[in-house]
């Protein structure tokens, strides 16, 4: 008969409390840097699972103002769970990664969506809706996500990781931070900034280390915002549960890190967090493929994505050229990322007809599972981009009808406790 | 019983001969401007069917040497059929179009993909590649392509219309040629060119004119390479047949174009001619949406996608972010097209491991019905996109292995009489 | 350039006339048998097409009444193009046949379908429903069709062949005819018939053939109503265009018959010629694996669906058991036939409260993609059967809402000039 | 920031332990009986747990002997969790019953699949097959589900509740009872059993009852193997996580009760107990719909499928018609449980080929995702019903190939330990 002694649980190697600020967790860190030791090792083919916090750390709460968005500490994102070590691999391997599940809580069935303030994060609209801190709570129920912060909506998440990678080598990193400091340096006055030097206030790592390392890593360890050759923060909803991922390997072990997780994600991620937030447990099994970088030209991490991503057939879909009509009209060079906010402003608009704020549409089209193609990157001047809304994540029918849209009266997100928007 | 009365064939209201150089047909045009008259006219809910030659107008044949595509006349592109009418449609207007079919002519079952030369075209790796004429041709076999030229693939069509339109109205028109003329003035030296002004050259419209009308249009008609607001050469696959589209309209009768028929595309359409160009026939019907520009906010086309577009589950996904690590390393600030172009240069790096070509690649990721996300478009400075390609239209397994990529002997393209490549 | 001469269309052989009866045209033949001669012969790899009339071979027209479906004449039925013998098959092997597409004739955009007299056809709920002539006219406007005989609905078609087939052995054809008749005399007086003996009335093969040749085939040759192992009548809706299909052979060249097109059917295409039936053309593509039913244990054909099918991913779907609670409350013993009727009569139940006749419901889950899975079939004593109805193909919502269905005016299908329903 | 206090986990109404027989604990019960108390209440809205014990109540171990299926007590299934009342709800309502998610429990990541002894259990193949007890272990790792007894698989699961409906009125059980019993006397020697009378041997519900009551239920109560028009043992595989199901309700509260729940099945779960059963905790979440019976003409319930059903495009279809050719060759007349045996034992015979047991392909078929159509139901005299098998569940290639299937060593199931198959 079925009994405990022939049923064992996947083992947990990092467990950590949501509720609990991630710089007092151990297992966790928030930067990059291969003197990281591995907080756990895993032999190939084994199933383990790894705890994650939310990025923040626990600094969101679940409630009905955007003060902790409009406050939050920056410099301790992302909490990362792990390295976790891979026996038997190298550099140049290929470690395979597969995403077995990714799953909440059960103690904490939300998660949220933010707006950034201009000032503190920001967003692909920032500097256009001049973003004042704003949010949306979503209560998971099962396999769906619903906001009373956004009526009228309930999609099924594709759960993933927002974040995860191998380790750099020393001269990854420091390729890294000279690329991103020239960056800088060329940009120094922007707002929000281009991109994030290294910087020790915040940093951590939850292990016993020596303060001489502890240092390095504080004052050399790249920023976990952008997504690298190793991964890291590509924000690819895509990458989720289920899926497999083939990663390039730059240090002995490999040191996967993973977290920032996700219970849903549009594609573009607009408003900053624009992902469903949330803190959970993810599932893993790894094997190597040795010499793996050579036999795939592997630059970066290569993927099969899920067969139980959500399907939903029917989709309104929004154009976008590389051309700023909304305002001065200037003519950009085959610039898909303006292409692609002209295609977000068109479905803002739209969603803004059937009587969503334009808060409120921000945090859907960075939520829900929405789709993003490059249509076409060749006709000059104009790239093309497009952004799908699935048609049956709605309450209510929201095509183009004859007589127009109708209006509806569909509440606020939450906003800062000054009424500021 | 069945007979020939009440059997009624649907209308052809432009018929062409895709043999004969478009500039000797009526019903064709190749420049935009709201004075071309309408050459048809339909009533809203009438389906009727439109005959188009290939986007060239028959400068391309079905052999084995690219010195067609080296030599193509592009002053001369792209070979629109219409404008139609639709009664009753004015500016401000939203015109819904159904695409309900787009096929081949049964005596022409070929078509082709090309490389174009740096200097006459370019794409989107022409300088990185200094881009020499290549092509391959595609022969169909009902739903399904393949082509001598890139053995191992075989996908079904999502045949659609590359470039489709409505009519500009004098004061869009303007502005068109304002901001592009502005951004080539920017860039007076770029090569290939970073737009493209208004040229009398190679102007045509197949239609009776006075000749100060004639004149006039070739002299200030835009070009049709880009696409804008009112559609045009948007190149988005998805616009195929079964889809249903909502024009905003800026003329009395709207003035529909259509061509660039296409039987396949990858998002991206990265060869500049990197669809399965082909000429054939469209099939429309259409309806009218009075004052839908206001009441959708419809500052381009939107538009639902077929339910009959093809169906791959697996895919293998390449990432790319906004650096060129190809070559000087270069960190860019969230520039999509630079992420675009790295997750195409790791797929097209991949698909050499298997034996094809660097042109086979380029080609059919240009032709085939790969997806590309914009993955996430906040995570400064890079943003993320990703290309999949379905594992389903190959004949043999492209999946990573542990034991390496078997390097099969896959022939190679068309490439320039004088070999080189 | 593009030229005639660089483009070769497939080549036609079978050629018919939609309009003409089909017992006065070539290439035609209406029962199985051994010795009908190839009409054509192919080499494998060649692309080829067949045109077909409609299965009845033109009884049935385009109007608004269903005396013709009343009188049609049965033992004409179904008219199928071929045989075509493909080079170098023998008995034993497998033949693989690409079914390239399948369209209907440009001259004849239109199909029907009928729900047949008790008397004459049946069809599923004949008995239960004491069935009168009706029928429904669709329109196709390219991948879509619709009916003036049921508003309200539009779907993208899945054409396929209704019937196809490689020929009999003697022996083959023996054991049909034996076992059938078998069948038959059991149930010597039921209305409908539960199976078609040999019947020399009507046979038909449009060939110059020896008087003793053409009598053996009319006097021996099986009806074409069901399926058998060679294929035949199967019905399959996704046996469409793009699908790939393995047929065990019998006879030297396979001579492979194909007829009864459809322009789309509903799972158990349940009122008989539940399809939309057509008249059209089909392309093909063989190729031969030599010894293949040894290989494949091929007692049947098995395919490859096409990756093209209409996706609809909303469904509303109805379950049915094996008890008929619709009258006598009769417990059936794990019958999955019974399970489908009470799956179909809750489903027509349900169409009903949306406001279209018993008839029009009946016609339009024979017509349309709906999807019937068989749920459980061990449970004793219940089979559990599902019949799942896409929503996207209704202009209107159907789903189930808590203030009930509202009933709308959706006129009648095409009844009897007596009126008789 | 994010707090205990502000993340309320999701109540669960009834809580077991999956490693004690299920006669041991509360809130469980295993006969369908009005007088079934209900276990708990939930408002309509709420969103609640309900834990369940796998169907046979503990009695199957996680190991490599077949001997557990071989002795299994029937007379103790389903151990269903429930029932559970909503408040409200009346006798002609229907329940609207979200199913938001279906998980194994942590502490037991495996489930099984059971070929029943044709004495004791049987299956579809139990007499064909002469079945003797045999079993496959799955384990699961996250979203899917390998087995060490079926080598060269790996799927995603259709998490979904093999059992689920709301209780019955008295009268619809006395109608239940009465057409049952009928037909069991009519086949009273059939071996298995065409249907299962009351039978107080084994009954059990959890609860504190009066032994009156307690007598009555069990005397009278209907036995959970088929499904009824309350739902009921339906199996079917797509009324899984993420769907939403419309029951009839006879009973105040409507009474659901839940269990069986089932990791993943195959369409028609032939080898009886052929899902992979599972321990396991299900989240509902309830609403009402006044006097739906009548609004809906609900016989049977009905439901809408979920979006994150595994989606594995490219399938290998077999196909089957109401014909025995495995044997004596009989025609039967239009039986689709016929067609779909034939089916699966084509499916079966071709699995052979690949190297798998019969009794390995049986469990697969029972226990993977396949999907089974009725084709066609109106070609007398044949039913013809497809199985589909997802090609990208195995490690390897099994389209058919040129050169043939290669047989592998693929191992065995588990079997009974004195080695009888």
């Amino acid at each position: 008969m079925a009994t405990k002694a022939n049923s064992v649980a996947h083992s947990t190697l990092v467990k950590v409390d949501p509720f609990v600020p991630a710089d007092q967790q151990k297992g966790l860190h928030n930067r990059w840097h291969p003197d990281i030791p591995a907080f756990a090792t895993v032999k190939p083919g084994q199933v383990f699972k790894v705890e994650c916090v939310d990025w923040t750390g626990a600094q969101i709460g679940n409630n009905d103002c955007s003060d902790d968005i409009k406050n939050v500490d920056l410099t301790k994102i992302h909490n990362l769970s792990g390295p976790i070590a891979v026996e038997g691999t190298e550099p140049g391997d290929c470690l395979v990664v597969d995403i077995l599940d990714v799953t909440p809580f059960e103690k904490m069935p939300w998660g949220y969506t933010g707006i950034f303030e201009l000032e503190n994060g920001g967003g692909l609209f920032a500097r256009e809706f001049n973003s004042k801190a704003a949010k949306a709570i979503w209560d998971f129920e099962g396999v769906y996500a619903t906001s009373r912060h956004i009526p009228g909506v309930r999609f099924a998440g594709v759960t993933h990781p927002g974040l995860i990678g191998t380790a750099p080598s020393p001269e990854l990193l420091a390729k890294w931070n000279e690329r991103e400091t020239g960056l800088i340096a060329q940009h120094a006055d922007s707002v929000p900034p281009v991109a994030f030097a290294p910087n020790a206030t915040g940093a951590y790592v939850g292990q016993d280390l020596a303060q001489d390392v502890r240092d390095k890593i504080a004052r050399e360890g790249a920023r976990t915002i952008p997504g690298r050759e190793h991964g890291g923060n590509c924000d690819i909803k895509n990458l989720s549960k289920g899926s497999r991922c083939y990663f390039p390997v730059f240090v002995e072990g490999a040191n996967l890190s993973v977290g920032d997780l996700h219970f849903s994600q549009g594609d573009g991620e607009i408003s900053f967090c624009g992902a469903i937030e949330m803190a959970g447990i993810i599932t893993f099994k790894t094997s190597i493929i040795k010499g793996g970088v050579e036999k795939f030209a592997l630059k970066q991490p290569i993927f099969m994505p899920s067969p139980v991503d959500p399907l939903y057939s029917q989709k309104l879909i929004f154009e976008g050229i590389s051309v700023d009509i909304h305002g001065d009209g200037k003519q950009y060079n085959m610039d898909a990322t303006v292409a692609y906010k002209q295609a977000a402003l068109n479905a803002i608009a739209y969603l803004m007809k059937l009587g969503y704020s334009r808060e409120q549409a921000y945090l859907l089209l960075s939520a829900a599972p929405v789709e993003s193609h490059v249509g076409a990157i060749v006709d000059s001047p104009n790239a093309c981009v497009t952004l799908a809304i699935p048609t049956g994540i709605f309450d209510f029918d929201i095509l183009p009808k004859e007589e127009g849209l109708a209006k509806r009266d569909l509440g606020g997100c939450a906003i800062r406790s000054d009424g500021v928007v």
